[in-house]
């Protein structure tokens, strides 16, 4: 039982332009461990590691401490903060990156406060896997890790990933990327595949069209809520992540029924982020709303 | 309570020849009304509306009398029985025709025999619109239609089919036909503008993602059982709506639930019919295997 911060996010912090085919938004707040962050601080004491330059606004660290977050692992460095640009298609399903500027993220070597250290859960967000590695050897007191990545650290360092994959309870990827990692187009044998790196459990997100939680004896299928105003899909991964941990971090249990649980919240935060630009939508967002959703998601949900 | 046909079943009887990454079958029993009648005859009478050729082998009409499939509604015509040859991608997504010989299907009127007109249920399956009208207006005591359709007579034939899905109970399409239809990339958006064609219920099949049914006041989501034997896909929508109408038949009732239920159960039998080729599933299939997966399709969505 921490006192202190229970569940600790590593990720990007970025500045991001978005393209929508209704919109185009300029420098708004974005990035895994912000986006994570954000979602997981409506249930639990969070603590944020990243990294901005100098010229990240106030006004965005403001933010994030109105929601509680706690910013002892934010480093700021000379030079500027990570960028990113892309745009949406039409059916909001694929987008393509028009510009990538690593900046401060570039030397980015993130050392927990020492207030870090004994939480028991933590979220390793998309970041180079010798990062993320780096930062799980810095807890002591661990009983819970997820792990996300990308295509880019499958293709240049899955050596490295598998290692820190292995001393993870949980990996997740989307449905491509389970299949671009294990070569196995058919998801049951994927994550097969995967489970056999070392991880309990294995977390498929398949976007607009769920998620499929895999363990050695067991499988769960969790649909994604259907968002009637969806207007900008960045981060919801990282909102899903970012929900699950949180919820399982309050939960204080790890079972396969708290991380189902888990999971239905992490994927009804996720449906309120998408609904507006950056974390717009989480700065209005309460728990009764949060709850009134999950009521009704369970509702169209049975059989 | 009909002491006959409980449920009519109208659409396409075909020799398919069909190309997968693994396997070339050729000259094998396909066609929606037989998909769908194989699929229903597990829970209810079902009567059989279609046409074949002179040359339609006896051997699959006696599969089907050994399923207890009535064939009375089966038209014999001089001629060859249609043809249809596909090919499936790597992933089993995708399929393209290869061909298509309309053969005794270009001539199909189908005039129901007496002891089929009293039958409470119907499936309109796959063919020209105004065939389904036709056969609609026959049935004299219906309780519940459901009805389907593809993109070409969304292309060719729509006014006809607005005018039939008007008349109907419940409308079921794919994704992208539903997109078609209504110029509307989200499915919410589309599930409404289809409702207010008529209909009280929209289902919307996505595949290996599940199925949608939209109401004027309710939405319930269905996960598909995660096949991990995928061998043919083919015939898994008529599958899906011929189990589906099968159990609604059964139960003797049409109301919310029972058709959540029946929508179980017809993703069930569809799951099983992929695994093998044309309806050679089917044929081993017994109610005790179709409990079995229906109960652990409970338990893996259970929130």
């Amino acid at each position: 039982m921490s006192t202190g911060i229970d569940l600790v996010i590593v990720g990007s912090i970025g500045i991001d332009t978005i393209q929508t085919p209704n919109e185009i938004k300029e420098e708004i707040l974005g990035g895994s461990s912000s986006y994570a962050c954000s979602a997981a601080s409506f249930f639990t004491k969070t603590g944020m590691v990243g990294v901005v330059g100098t010229d990240f606004p106030e006004d965005f660290k403001n933010k994030w401490k109105e929601m509680g977050i706690n910013l002892d692992g934010l480093q700021t460095e000379e030079g500027k903060t990570f960028r990113w640009s892309g745009i949406y298609e039409e059916n909001m399903d694929n987008r393509t990156t028009l510009s990538t500027e690593l900046n401060v993220l570039e030397k980015f070597y993130p050392n927990l406060p020492n207030t870090y250290c004994n939480a028991p859960y933590l979220f390793l967000g998309n970041i180079h896997p010798a990062l993320q590695l780096h930062v799980l050897n810095q807890m002591k007191k661990i009983s819970f890790v997820l792990i996300d990545t990308m295509d880019l650290w499958i293709n240049i360092a899955k050596d490295k990933l598998s290692e820190v994959i292995a001393k993870c309870n949980m990996l997740t990827l989307n449905e491509s990327e389970a299949q671009l990692f294990t070569g196995k187009n058919n998801l049951v044998e994927a994550a097969k595949a995967l489970l056999a790196l070392g991880p309990e459990y294995i977390l498929i997100k398949k976007g607009g069209n769920g998620s499929m939680l895999y363990s050695k004896d067991s499988l769960f299928l969790l649909h994604a809520f259907p968002v009637e105003k969806l207007t900008d899909p960045t981060g919801a991964g990282d909102s899903f992540a970012g929900g699950l941990m949180g919820a399982l971090a309050k939960s204080k249990k790890t079972s396969n029924e708290n991380i189902r649980d888990a999971m239905v919240i992490g994927s009804i935060i996720a449906s309120f982020g998408v609904e507006e630009f950056s974390l717009d939508r989480f700065y209005k967002l309460n728990l009764s709303e949060i709850n009134q959703r999950v009521t009704l998601f369970k509702s169209i949900c049975k059989i």
